[in-house]
């Protein structure tokens, strides 16, 4: 039986378990990016699992979320990146040099190879063929190490792309069709595997709008085939050695099919505030708009930004419109600089943006109140511009750049003739803002930078076989990941710093128990039915580790924080019988004994309460994979001891 | 007797008053300019004096403080501004326009002209031979009103300049060199008016940075002669009619005099926390750097950038340093796009970010902590770029260069042989982001876009003959404008919503002010001695204002609060006897009869404690003018009304 060309990757990087969907699966990973919002984390992780130097072929960190830079905090953790990367044998992309996906993309990317990065928009790199999944910043650290990464094997969906897209029509509203048809939890467990006729019209950087804005659907990843095209693009790149040819087997078999003409696609827009409320142009009718932003991960490349250059060329933005351009990269920029595509966009009147997510990621550009802003992205979630009432319309660069030259939402199918757009014959290579790994014998000198707001990861230790302590905290049911570790503007931009983060760990419920679990070292949290339910954030159990909690012994887990107390070391425990829960008062003295051997020898373990005197069991509901991991004390202790 | 430049402006535009150093006079104003931060408030006090059409030659409104746009609040005030512009006759230049000072220079200042600006920094003017004075916002209303603007005729200083700069060293270190000499309080109550054969050897952007940060002496403006090089700049900004020679009598007399050589100069810097803490860059050694920032109203003209893209050519950033870089206008952004120098700078690995104030008046690129940063800014006040213990030095554009490629603070005078820098012939003139007035015709159905946050100036009406109110606090000594009307992050975004920022008004000494103070509708504060020190911020007379404060008595007043009550139509007064003081409680009824005459007549007024059943007299030290504003209901309507 063929293979898709996901599954050949996918198989190619197999370490364990069986490739049926649904199923765990671990993965060797060739690559890793980050970037700075949740780097910073990551590399602490990293450092915490104390390996010199990153067991990846490539591992890029990146600078591109907080290049705003309002107080000391971005600057610092840009250094403290920066000077990680040169302890440890990671590229830095200097801040400037533009969004992680697209220089990846320019500069890193290889078909065939596994990428995983701690931003959900990393399925970009599917655009060359590669397997690229966003993941949390642990797992990004694991990988780095050496570490195997686990998904859920999923299914396959075949798009079948035929024809060729109109004049005007972009690669941005084939992704919009996509979301039309599927919404935006259609991909949730899949690949999204492009291929057909329609394939060989699409470029690169056009594919990987497509893959990018795949993570829309939910999907695990997007890919496309690596076709004569890729070896454009990266002879272009002046890498043409990284290209090889992928696709999948004629006789492939895959769970869904969906098959798209290209040429019969007209303009889309995804309308507020989903991605997947899409609608045609004609649908939404004549509308006046305040905004337009262009730019994002999404469609920022060379192309993109030449062809909105052309449409803008000798016209002046409309008055009541305000005109943002972001290109992707310095790659990018330079190369408009250069070839006076980006006069063309100055004289028109856009406002040039630093390299950088910016707007995308509601870092500036804020719309008007109950402003209509079109933008080039790939969210429009409420709220997420930073204007509450802002009206989000996700359009391709065409319909963005079209439309701010007549004040209301226009259809670039009316701009007249287009003009061939090609990709360059050589793109402008200079990595001087990329900084390479420094030569094994310098590592040890370099010394890490660390703000007064960056503090180490908490030590995490191995299991040990006896546990005697006192629970710091009983809570009831239901209780969410932001009573564990509140989020909002004060205590965001704490995330680098464990010891203070916590002090506003379950602060909501009781505001005494940072300082009671400070001064029991360690102790034991009880709690009811769904505990950790909400938000996936790590700090929910990172905070708890830092202040000693060893075990939480509830009636039921939320799956994902479940896991990530596993991560952190943490016992996550379910009485065997719920009426245990009753029988226990907060500061009860708690204690467990042969623990490592229960563990091993089953799910249960005895739990002695020596404050009321008697027993009661628990379940450690666990694969073996977790369980080795508790006992090391968590998954960068696993994953050093593995390495 | 000759006269001074600076006085043949001031006598050409003289309304009233004597030119005597120290006393008041009165001129007219040709032009005024306002900025977004200021701006938003100086059109709501235009709007409340009902003024249809701006009575100046020029007036226009800048778009370039708050370009970041954090918050619906940043566009909704865009939004506004443009609306006003063009409902009452004032050019609107769209936000990615550039600084207000360097697109006024290119295309609005005119020699011999007046100008005033509500930024500290409109004296850049002076460069172009204006007289231009940074001034309050409600001034600029009052003069786009027709209104004069009084000032204290100041003492004129003559700068001799001799001599030619020796290469590599810039119009930036003249400017230090003042300030070391001089010191930031060296200008008060001064105009600072250069002449001598030295003068020739600059070009007006160069004697724009001299006047500009002419600011930092505390002068009321500095001035240039123009003379062939003036011709030459509005020549080539293709205004060539707007030239008019000026210069002052050769047996001109000054209040003071200084001789700087310029071919004795070498590059300097200031040193934190201060403009005038200035050393030679060998007195301040060898200094590793963490950041340059390039660009604001100081320096950032079409000469600066070529110069900087010059030093950065082929060369790479120091990986240890952020180099950020703003053009200071869309006319000098698309000149660099065009010629290159942009490629060069982007291909250096320069952060190219908007052309606005951007992090001089920090708006982001906050330096890492403790972090050193080389600006070509004009302030380095201790905290003011976002990071508390950033260390700012403030340099010219070739030292920041020259530093940025080697890390550490270095004298550009190592980079050899200096080319020639001319201006061009002829400028790219486009001024498609700057919106003209609207025919008269059409003025009418322009409808102000008001966001939820913007909300009209209170209404201050006519002194009435008696006033019977109870007096709705009573507070001690040394009030400062910080306790009447507080600043700080949640309540600076309020400015333009008085009604809301009116909340916060004495909140710091009694929260129950602002709520009792509306239910009284109207009432009197009573004070002790120094009563509104501090900060000059208008808005610790206008909430009192909208609260209904009609009247405060104190022992004594700082004297620009004072102005400012006056402005806004409420009465100052200060008891004849202090211990009167001791006698009112806060609620006491305290009335005023016959109170037109009684002002008409003299300096004092009776009140009468109609609670406590006595009289007591209060003095209002005022000038003819004040009485009759107060008489007017403040300075808005005393302009209106004289108009």
């Amino acid at each position: 039986m063929g293979m898709t060309l996901a599954q050949k990757i996918l198989k190619d990087h197999l370490v364990c378990g069986e490739m049926i969907p649904g199923q765990e699966i671990g993965i060797r990973i060739d690559q890793t990016l980050t970037q700075d919002a949740t780097g910073t984390m990551a590399y602490l992780e990293f450092e915490a699992m104390g390996v010199p130097r990153v067991k990846t072929e490539r591992s890029v960190a990146y600078i591109d979320h907080n290049t705003l830079q309002n107080g000391f905090e971005n600057a610092d953790d840009h250094r403290f990146i920066g000077s990680v990367c040169k302890k440890h044998g990671i590229y830095f992309s200097r801040p400037g040099n533009g969004i992680c996906h697209q220089v990846h993309l320019e500069r890193f990317g290889i078909p065939g190879k596994t990428l995983i990065g701690s931003d959900s928009h990393t399925p970009t790199g599917g655009g060359i063929g590669m397997i690229a999944i966003g993941a949390g910043g642990m797992d990004v650290a694991v990988a780095m190490g050496g570490g195997t990464y686990y998904i859920t094997c999923p299914k396959i969906v075949k798009v079948e792309l035929t024809g060729k897209l109109q004049p005007w029509v972009a690669a941005k509203d084939v992704i919009l069709e996509v979301l039309r048809r599927l919404s935006v939890k259609g991909g949730v467990g899949k690949i999204i595997e492009y291929c057909g006729e329609g394939v060989k019209t699409l470029s690169v950087p056009e594919r990987a709008t497509i893959t990018n804005m795949g993570a829309e659907l939910g999907a695990t990843t997007s890919i496309f085939p690596s076709d004569e095209n890729t070896r454009a693009f990266l002879k272009a790149q002046q890498r043409e050695e990284d290209y090889r040819p992928l696709a999948a087997d004629p006789d492939a078999v895959y769970d869904e099919e969906l098959v798209i003409d290209l040429s019969a696609l007209v303009p889309l827009a995804a309308c507020p505030h989903s991605p997947d409320n899409v609608k045609s142009l004609d649908e939404i009718g004549s509308m006046k708009i305040d905004q337009v932003c262009i730019g994002s991960c999404t469609n920022s490349s060379l192309l993109d930004m030449l062809k909105v250059a052309h449409i803008l060329k000798g016209k002046t933005v409309h008055p009541d419109v305000s005109l943002s351009i972001a290109p992707g990269s310095k790659q990018v920029l330079n190369m408009l600089a250069e070839n006076g595509a980006l006069a063309v966009m100055i004289d028109a009147g856009a406002r040039i943006l630093e390299s950088a997510c910016g707007p995308c990621i509601g870092m500036g550009q804020s719309p008007n109140s109950g402003g209509i802003s079109l933008r080039t992205f790939n969210r429009n979630f409420e709220g997420r511009s930073g204007t509450k009432d802002g009206q989000i319309y996700l359009v391709s660069p065409e319909t963005a750049a079209a439309s701010a030259l007549t004040g209301v939402l226009t259809d670039p199918r009316t701009l007249g003739e287009m003009p061939e757009f090609a990709l360059p014959d050589v793109f402008t290579v200079r990595d001087n803002m990329i900084v390479p790994p420094v030569p094994a014998e310098e590592m040890d000198s370099v010394e890490v930078l660390r703000g007064p707001n960056i503090k180490p990861f908490p030590v995490s230790e191995a299991l040990p076989d006896s546990i005697s302590a006192k629970c710091s905290l009983k809570v009831g049911d239901n209780i969410t990941t932001d009573h564990i570790m509140p989020a909002g503007a004060k205590i965001l931009p704490l995330r680098s710093n464990i010891p203070k983060i916590s002090e506003y760990c379950f602060a909501v419920c009781d505001e005494s128990f940072h300082d009671r679990a400070l001064e029991l070292k360690q102790s034991i949290i009880v709690g009811g039915s769904n505990y950790g339910q909400g938000s996936s954030r790590e700090h929910a159990a990172l905070a708890p580790l830092y202040l000693g909690v060893k075990a939480v012994i509830v009636k039921s887990f939320a799956r994902i924080h479940m896991a990530n107390l596993v991560n952190a070391g943490i016992l996550p425990m379910t009485f065997a019988d719920e009426k245990d829960y009753d029988r226990i008062d907060q500061m009860d003295e708690l204690s467990m004994e042969n623990l490592i051997q229960q563990l091993k020898d089953g799910d249960t373990v005895t739990v002695t309460n020596r404050t009321k005197g008697f027993r009661f069991d628990v379940n450690v509901s666990l694969s073996d994979r977790q369980k080795d991991m508790l006992i090391a004390g968590g998954l960068l202790n696993y994953t050093r001891n593995n390495a």
